[in-house]
């Protein structure tokens, strides 16, 4: 057989399906104090909704954030996906399978403007560049590393192996492709946890990854073109998940 | 004050929004077995798709189901809530406040086709009509009673009774409104629980009360309409929850 | 038939089992440092355990939290059930039905000490004592009005009428009773919105009522003290749900 | 450095913590027709509670079984925990980290006696054993893939790299540790998806992967000591999550 082993730094998130309005959380909130006169929100875009949606944020009345939809593919490596699976409420999972196809010869390497160097301690980590020579040594090693794995699949593929025994070597900077559907309050909740922010930004800042950070901005600008009354109150109120 | 106190046997289940379709549960299955590949699935409509939707409902495979949205207006007595609200799983509720708003003196009284009497016991009832004059009694009994909590629910009002405390004595009959959103999967969870069908239809029986069945007859019919293969396939295989 | 009404304010919340320790906080979070060697956190209740938890509490790491459980046996009115069962993610309920039980003429009605005026607009109300003459009035209607209801429940049940159709027009302040089962996660986010505290105790304030507030303060105990060191953390990080 | 690569076909799945019983099943389902008189379900492991069970199993009534708590010590390689964490209801997780702790040079390559070969094409796989020439050669394969990929992943740390990055390209079946807190009913629902029975033992047959079935087979030791009658049920009603 014959393949070309790709290596990139590059992750894809890319919203396929949406249905989401600042307009469906003024009416959901509203049918607390209007009942059936909260249809009207619907379809109306009512100035008078910013101050709504921010005084649900600054009190965290999360739920009428609920009623909107969000579906996202997305193709990253394994690592990236491992925390993202973490997410267990309002989020729904489909996930590309080494039992049943075999996988690409495509591997994640951090590019040059990843920080490569961590300081600190568990929980309170800092990060910075390294030098150009500690970045390339890095490659090399990723490289001869993840070229030595793959082969070692096809060979056992080649060997009859089925393909759920051969991808247990495979390194966890493969990747993978998945959908994954949330709304905008597990949005939110994600975002304020895989997102880095300074501590007059984020009331809780949080320490993510750095290529689960990038797919958590893909996710947020998705958000704030969606529900643009909505993201300016979560980043008003220091992006605390409602 | 002067108000018209009413009754009526009306549930309003109304689908105010959704997103869904059968090629999206193709597209999320096949990711599994074509990754990338499966992003052509989203817009072909395919007639194969038929053939794998079933495979997925006669193995339980769910998660595929997940990746679609419908929004549900709803005006119903509160005990229908009450058993609606125990879904947790793929549910998100906006409702009616009695604590912010001012209850309308609308009040669920069961139609002369609603079967009165009960035979058997816990978890085997059968129901069947009463007589005309049984129908009659009950409602006298019902509408007097409602008159009797209305009037005093108003008379503490008027007296600077605080609404969370006048709304206490307000029976589980009185309407309430509420915003429900779910996808495929938890609709078809709902059902499975929520209708009643004969045994060579449903594989596992349930016996629902009477209004939510009938609310979940309306579900039923939007989801049918938005995701047909999938619903067939749901009754084909006998109705069991994904 | 013979029977006595009852009017009570007494609200029934009791621990029938747990099994919760500070020391399963720690475990939980040491395996993402120590792996294997977190076996150890778990019998030795180790002073250090109080920074590692004020650690996650003030940062908001959650699922440390979760590896725990708390029943509580419930005896309260439907309305304060009604707000309890929106609670979805770890909380899990059976209560008592009112299809496959007669119901028992027991009813809540505030007792002299509740707060029976509220000011201000939904959202920012506040509540106040009424006199005495006010509570007397209220607490004569609702008596007279869930007397009525009651009879006529009898009435229903002695025509024949079926048990889910006869206790339609009973009212939300009647008793049931359930079991809840949660975790200190979950605990904690109840207990965020569900008990009022001044601004300087809560970060996030919620106004709940004090039905369920009075809930929320039996269930702060318990949970006081089966997990000192966690609760501690929890009230001095300003009753934060992590 | 001086290390020992190991590798191993074992995996570990260890009961840390449990309160559950049959009796809280009864208590909780009896709490519907007995409200407070449930509460002497709890102390006595009554008899009859055997028929109580079998008909919750039967017409899937799943939340009593929600009443109680098992938390496992799970040791084992990565690409069992990724289908772990897929199950979101139910469940709790805390894991090993690679981004605070340096990896153990531990990795998962199958024993003699798992099927190495497959047959049929996805979703209907049968798999069988191998050569034992196949064996060798896969088990040589895989344990010189591992080396290079722990030895590149030391050097990246020794070369000043931070554990996130010099993880990245380590394999799935390196080991890692986790604790998963769960109940009955998400028990039920984890055996029924990783576990594989002939049809008649399994209405809804499974085909999960060899290594996760194992650790479904030692939880469903634990929740058959744990809970005997209840587990009966489970398999009389043909594994059926409830």
């Amino acid at each position: 057989v014959s393949y070309e082993i790709e290596f990139t730094d590059r992750i894809r998130v890319e919203l396929v399906a949406s249905l989401a309005s600042d307009d469906s959380v003024v009416a959901a909130a509203r049918v607390s104090t209007k009942g059936i006169g909260s249809l009207d929100e619907l379809s109306q875009g009512r100035a008078e909704g910013t101050g709504l949606i921010n005084y649900l944020m600054k009190h965290r009345h999360g739920t009428p954030f609920e009623h909107n939809y969000f579906t996202f593919f997305v193709h990253a490596p394994i690592f990236v996906f491992r925390e993202w699976h973490r997410h267990r409420v309002g989020w729904s999972f489909n996930e590309e399978s080494g039992r049943y196809k075999q996988l690409e010869p495509l591997f994640y390497i951090p590019g040059p403007s990843r920080n490569l160097v961590q300081h600190g301690k568990p929980g309170d980590y800092s990060f910075e560049p390294g030098t150009e020579e500690q970045f390339e040594r890095m490659v090399q090693r990723k490289a001869a590393s993840c070229a030595v794995a793959y082969s070692a699949y096809l060979d056992d593929l080649e060997d009859g192996i089925a393909r759920e025994v051969a991808r247990m070597h495979l390194p966890v900077n493969i990747y993978s492709s998945m959908y994954a559907t949330c709304n905008a309050r597990s949005i939110m909740s994600f975002l304020s946890l895989r997102q880095q922010h300074p501590e007059d930004e984020a009331l809780f800042p949080s320490s993510p990854m750095a290529e689960i950070n990038y797919a958590a901005d893909v996710i947020e600008e998705a958000f704030a073109a969606e529900m643009p009354i909505t993201y300016d109150a979560y980043v008003r109120h220091q992006r605390v998940s409602p």
